[in-house]
């Protein structure tokens, strides 16, 4: 079935909480040297083909639910 | 700075509760014939160079810490 991916990543500017203590995790494991952002990914099964309105339509639906764009970028990836 | 992306998503035979509640909340606003599956996305930020050894170790940290491994998959992308 095709596959259509949005990527929701905090933005640059903004604190990332989880992010940070993933990072902090890390490096008490003995995994140094690493610096983490945390976001959501979301696989989306398509009925159908994947046409430019779809990615459109898709990409509305990352705007309107997937994605809270005060503070979260996302993208949309043709999988 | 390099970065690799770790993605995390629940197996498929594992229920999906939070894809569950997107696709319903998405055929609700009127987008509909999608399925959706929720996972996670690690921006992972690396001192130095990405090399095999590094990816090696971040799969590491993934099997460790970032992914369940009873019920996720995930994959590393040299990004």
């Amino acid at each position: 079935m095709p596959r259509v991916v949005v990527n929701v990543m905090p933005k640059p500017e903004i604190l990332d909480p989880q992010g940070k203590a993933v990072t902090g995790a890390l490096q008490r494991l003995g995994f140094h040297g690493m610096s983490v952002r945390q976001g959501k990914r979301f696989e989306i099964e398509v009925d159908g083909d994947v046409t430019p309105e779809v990615l459109e339509q898709i990409g509305q639906a990352a705007e309107t639910l997937l994605a809270n764009t005060v503070i979260e970028s996302f993208d949309v990836v043709n999988d």
